[in-house]
C-alpha cells in the first residue's frame, strides 16, 4: 500500500488528528493499540478506545486491521519482537551450549524493563483472556517453539521446546509477576548456572551417569 | 467465637437471608467471596458485591473479615487448600523420589476439575492484581514453598524449592492455561517421566557423569 500524492508533512510527531492514509496513520493506530492494550488488558478495550486514542474513525481501524482480534494479534506481534529473536540466539553459537544462549536470552528480555512492561501485558491478557490466549499460543508456537524445534532434528523435538521453555515460562513468573523471594532477587549469573543445564537437557538431553 | 443461645435452625442449607451470627454465617460469606472473586477477579469484585450474594449486611462481612485483601486471602486459603497437601505428598515417601511425587501432586491438582477452577481463578487474580500478588506470594512462601524447603535441610533450600516450583508452574501455564500443543495432550506419565528427574535434581542436586 502506498501514501499516495501525500502533501509534505511538517516534522515531528504525525498529528494525533491526522486522517491521512498510508503507513503512518497505521503506526499511529498501532501505537495506541499498544498502549490501549497494555494498560486496560484484551477484554476492557475497546476499537472506539483505540481510534480515540489515535485520533482516528474507528472504520479506519477496522479498514486497516479487520476484528479487534486481529488488531490485537498485530499489537502484540510487535511488542513480542524482541522475543522473536531467541531462534537466532540459539543458532549463534555452539550446540552444546545451547540451553545457556536461550536461559541469558529469556531473563534479559524480562531483566530490561523496555521490553518486561509490554512483555507483561500480553501474558496478563492471554492469562485473562481465551481470544487473547489463542493469539499468544498461536505467536509463540509458530515464531518461538517450532522454530527452536526445527534446530533439534528429533522426533519429539517440539514437546522438548516446549518443557525447556516451561522451566523458564516458571522462573519468569515467580521472578518477574509474582515476585517470589529469594528468587526474585537472586543473581543472574548463579541462575544461569542452575538453570542452563536443564534448559539444555530438555532440548538435547540430559547427562547420564552410565 | 461462641454463637451465643441462639435459636434451633431448620434443616437444610442456611437461609441466604439469615443474620445470626456464627460459623455457618462465615461459610456463607466465604464462598460467596470464593464465587465472585473466581468469577470476577481480584479487582472487579466488590465487598458489597460478596455481601449481597450472601444475603448479609457488608458491615457484618468487614466485621468477620475485615479489609477486602483479608477476605480474599481467606477465600484462596480455602481454594488453595488442596495444594497445600503438597509437602505432605513429599515426605510421605523414600527422599530419591521426591521429585516424581512433587511432580505427579501438582499435575494431579490440575488434571482435576474441581481443584483446577478455583486455583486458575487465584493465578488469574496473582497476575492481574498486585494486591492479590501479594495474598499469593505470602500463601505460597509460607505454606508451601518453605515446608517443602524444610524437608531439603540445605543452604540454598528454598532458592533449589522454587527452581523446582518454577519447572512445574511453566508447564502448568503452558499445558492448562495457554494451553500449547503438544504440551497440551501430552500423555501424563510421559510427561511424569521428563519432569520428574528436573525437579528431583532442583531439589537434591543432579546426577553427575563424572
Amino acid at each position: 500500500m502506498t501514501a499516495g500524492a501525500a502533501a509534505p508533512r511538517r516534522r515531528g510527531r504525525p498529528s494525533r488528528t491526522q486522517t491521512e492514509r498510508g503507513p503512518a496513520t497505521r503506526e499511529v493506530i498501532l501505537e495506541a493499540a499498544r498502549e490501549q492494550f497494555s494498560a486496560h488488558g484484551y477484554e476492557k478495550t475497546s476499537v472506539r478506545a483505540i481510534a480515540k486514542a489515535a485520533g482516528v474513525d474507528s472504520a479506519l481501524v477496522h479498514h486497516y486491521f479487520g476484528t479487534k482480534e486481529q488488531l490485537f494479534a498485530a499489537a502484540i506481534e510487535v511488542s513480542f519482537a524482541p522475543a522473536l529473536q531467541a531462534p537466532a540466539a540459539i543458532e549463534d553459537g555452539p550446540f552444546d551450549a545451547v540451553g545457556e544462549r536461550l536461559t541469558r536470552f529469556v531473563l534479559g528480555v524480562w531483566e530490561n524493563p523496555a521490553t518486561r512492561t509490554p512483555l507483561l501485558a500480553i501474558v496478563r491478557s492471554a492469562v485473562n483472556h481465551e481470544t487473547a490466549a489463542a493469539v499468544f499460543r498461536r505467536l509463540v508456537t509458530t515464531q518461538l517453539l517450532s522454530r527452536v524445534a526445527a534446530t533439534l532434528d528429533l522426533p519429539d523435538a517440539e514437546l522438548r521446546a516446549e518443557l525447556a521453555a516451561a522451566q523458564l515460562v516458571g522462573v519468569s513468573m515467580l521472578r518477574y509477576v509474582i515476585q517470589v523471594e529469594p528468587l526474585a532477587s537472586a543473581d543472574m549469573e548463579d541462575l544461569v548456572a542452575r538453570l542452563a543445564p536443564v534448559v539444555q537437557g530438555h532440548l538435547t538431553g540430559f547427562s547420564n551417569p552410565e
